[in-house]
Parts: C-alpha cells; sequence; structure tokens
C-alpha cells in the first residue's frame, strides 16, 4: 500500500497534507488529507480522529473551513478527512449528475447492486483499508475516533454504532439519522442496495441504536434552523432511540444554528474536547 | 446607500452576513461579508476590522477559511470583508482572463487609464464609500483597523500609510510590500495608472513608510516558505524603510510556512489581538 503525497502547508505548528492512493477496495486512486499536530515530532504517536463530511465535498472542505486544526495541534490528535465516493472515470456516476447520488455521495456503504457495486464500497474503505494505511504510514497510535457531517454524520454514527471496538468514541453534526425513512437516505439505499430493504437497516443510525451491545460514548449537534432538519435529519429518532436502549448519547440543539460550516466551526472545539476524553486517557 | 441582505449564518453567537449593494463609486453592483460578535445584542456599538483579500478572491475566501471569528466574537470586533475588484459584465476583465488584473485584481487604487478608470477605484470605494455604508447601517462605532493577505496586504498597508487617522491599527500576511518593484505590481500599475510611474509611488507601501508624519501600529507576518516572498512580496523593503523611518512595524517571519490560508489560520488570533489593542482601547 504506497501512498503519494501531493501537497502540504504548516498549520498551527503541525501539518495539513494531501496523499493519493490506489485502493484496492474501491478500485480506483483515492486522495485523503491529514492533520499531523507538532507531537509527532517529539516521537509521539498520536490519536486520530476520522472525519467523514458531506454529500458533495471531497477532502478539502473539513480541514479549510471547520478551523480544527488549532485545537487538535493543542491536544495532539491527528484528523484524517477522506473524499465522500469513488472517483474518477473509470467509476460510474449518477447518468444526471444529482448530487446526491454517484460522486460525492458513497453514503459509507458497500453497494450490492451493478453498476455500483464494483466501486462503491465506502463503508469497508473508512473502516477497514484506510486506517490500515494510515497506521502503517503515519506515527499514530491504534486509538481511533469518528465524527461527521450530514451524510458523514449519518457514516460515524452508524461506523460506531457497528464496530464498537474500533472507535474510543463517536460525534456528529447535522446527521442523517433515520435515512431509512428520508428521501436522501431511501434514494441512496434503494440504488445501493436494491429493493428489499431489510439490507437498508444494517444503515440506519436509528435503528442500530435499540439494539447497541457494546455503547460508543456518542455527541450530536444539530442546529434549530436546519432547512434539512425535519425532512432529512430526523434527529428526534436518535433521542428516541437513545432513551429506549439508555445509549450514552447527548444530542444538543443549537438555537439559530444552520447546516453550513459556520455551525461546525462553532462547536468543532466541543467535539474535539469530548473525543480527547476517550482517545487520550 | 441601500444594502440588501442575501445571506445569513449563525457563527460562535454571533452572525456572518452577505450584502448586495449598488456603489456609486465603483458604478456596478457589490457583494461585501460582515461578521458581528454577539455584543451587538446587548446593545453595544462595536468597532470594525477591515479585511482586504488577495487575487481572485471574493468576500467569501476570509470568512470561510480563517477561522476569525471565535475570538472576534469574543473580544467583541466586527469584520467586514469586500470583494477585490469592481465586478459584473458592465465592469472591463483583463482581454485574456489574467488572475492578476481585471476582475478579482483590483489592486485598491483609483485607475486613471481607460477603459479602467470607470469602476476600478477600489481605493476610494474601501476608505471612503464602504465605511459610511456600514457606519450607517450597522451597530459599529467610528474605530476601525485594516488588514489583508497579499494583493490585500499591500491594500492595507498601503490606505493606512496614507490615511493614519482613519485606522487605529494596520496588520498584513505576505503583503506585496513594494509594488512597484515586482511583476504583479508593474502589471498592475501599468495597466491602471499607465506609463508614468511616478503616479506608481502613491500605492508603494515599502516607499510610504519612509515618509510617514503620523505612524499606525503595524503588524506583518510572512511564511519563510512562500512561493512568491523573493520575486512578489519583499518583505525585506518594508523592513528597511521602518528602520529608516523609525516606523513602529513588527515583521515576522514564519518558518516553514506558505501563502495560504493554512498560514493566516494559524496566526489570525494574534493579529486579532493586535488589533484589540487599539480598537478597544
Amino acid at each position: 500500500m504506497s501512498i503519494e503525497n501531493i501537497s502540504w502547508n504548516k498549520s498551527f505548528g503541525g501539518w495539513h497534507k494531501q496523499y493519493s492512493h490506489y485502493s484496492e477496495v474501491l478500485g480506483c486512486t483515492m486522495r485523503f488529507a491529514i492533520f499531523l499536530p507538532p507531537h509527532i515530532t517529539r516521537g509521539d504517536k498520536v490519536p486520530v480522529l476520522y472525519w467523514l463530511s458531506g454529500l458533495t465535498c471531497t477532502d478539502e472542505n473539513f480541514m479549510q473551513k471547520a478551523g480544527a486544526q488549532r485545537l487538535a495541534a493543542e491536544l495532539g490528535i491527528a484528523i484524517v478527512a477522506p473524499d465522500t465516493s469513488p472517483r474518477g472515470e473509470d467509476v460510474p456516476d449518477d447518468p444526471e449528475g444529482a448530487y446526491d447520488f454517484g460522486h460525492g455521495a458513497g453514503f459509507y456503504v458497500n453497494a450490492t447492486e451493478a453498476p455500483w457495486n464494483r466501486h462503491y464500497r465506502m463503508y469497508d474503505y473508512v473502516l477497514e483499508e484506510l486506517p490500515a494505511l494510515i497506521e502503517s504510514h503515519f506515527p499514530v497510535n491504534n486509538k481511533r475516533s469518528i465524527s461527521g457531517h450530514s451524510m458523514g454524520g449519518h457514516g460515524a454514527l452508524m461506523l460506531a454504532l457497528r464496530n464498537p471496538s474500533r472507535y474510543q468514541s463517536v460525534s456528529a453534526f447535522s446527521p442523517i439519522s433515520n435515512p431509512t425513512q428520508c428521501p436522501w437516505g431511501k434514494k441512496a439505499f434503494a440504488g445501493y442496495l436494491g429493493s428489499d430493504k431489510t439490507s437498508w437497516e444494517q444503515y440506519d443510525s436509528a435503528l442500530l441504536m435499540r439494539n447497541s451491545a457494546q455503547p460508543v460514548p456518542a455527541l450530536v449537534d444539530q442546529g434549530d434552523q436546519d432547512d434539512f432538519l425535519a425532512e432529512q435529519l430526523k434527529p428526534e429518532t436518535l433521542v428516541a432511540s437513545a432513551k429506549a436502549a439508555d445509549y450514552p448519547l447527548e444530542l444538543r440543539m443549537q438555537e439559530g444554528f444552520d447546516h453550513s460550516y459556520y455551525f461546525i466551526a462553532s462547536f468543532i472545539d466541543d467535539h474535539l474536547r469530548f473525543h480527547a476524553q476517550h482517545l487520550l486517557d
């Protein structure tokens, strides 16, 4: 598994770097970004927060707009941001170029339907291949947490709920909480997974949270002025599941905030400190 | 002078807003962004930091990427980011679409050469029209500071050096320090101001700093891995002028940093605290 550095910027005493690599799982060349805190120059191995972005994003949105590096550099946490789907001319895209299916919209599932099942395997990529790559090439330890926004908030919660031994903690901004019951999720799951809706349930956080044997501490922030709140995000389904299953979820409704990176930037420090409690102890 | 709100996002307890308005000075419709700190809800009038962006930028780059809102919200400072040139179909652009002349490259001068002299009057816009607009529409006081990056660093320093009574303090990241002597400046000044180079000198900070009757406290940060350092930026010319004129300039060379917003984000808090000393006393 080789990787190629394609950019680097010094950032708050640490480094923001972009790499490309060939993904066996996805069958295409992928790009990811990593923030490395200054602690690595002292020989320390640092834990990693994985960040999953939302629809239309790449590895760049979070690194450019969230303002996470200041506190991550202070705390000593690396951050890894993958792309949001397989990419490239050989990777099939939505025939009409929709923003919510195909390129930029992998939904962190393993597709089973042709032609998507050859490349659209973001679940395996984020869970297995990418961490193995990160842990073999960078001075990181094996403590991992995961966070994300919107489609990526769904991905973070779902991955942590299904793989509690892989993650110390999970958080999300404005997650698609109950994708089997909202338009974005129904469209994506029908396309990638087919018409048998029982296969969709393994990717629905509100459902998974009701049957969790090993809870992962979870923090969710949701703006109450988010245009997608009622139709697509449905945080009340998470709250109900957490209550029913006595799951350790803290969900905060944030007054006046919307779906943008201005919202994420306003609370990213809280999320970093939350993950630090679990990554650094 | 009417303005139209075109977007708003809650941000760190304050608000990021974009407005459009017709500029009499520039003869076209312009967009600007403003960050308003939470202090205004208590009836306070707050001072304003004007931010001038670099080549190719709009009002959005700084607001999305610099991470300034966190500390500005805490300190109680508004930030205003104008566009970098007049815009629109009626505004002449570089015939070859160059990134360093025409749209996105106003260089904060008042053009004297046709066809540029009708619209390209960013000096008057930033110095007079925009502050008058801001001070008539928002709960701000008349304390102003100014900062910027690259072409905008040139603009900030030049405007403060020529108008010391208008600004409490000035700062810059990677400014074009001596534009009469670098390729970017020579191209822009020849185009906007014509071949008489004596007319260029009023817009050259390294020259202006040698003859300053009323110094404005100045902070400049420059990355030593900036690709434009030697050919375009020439910070050593500012250092020499400050030394010759005993000007209150602190210029910091920052090891390992480049020309990007990752550099700006790493030190924007220092600049905000510097301006706060002068805006809030």
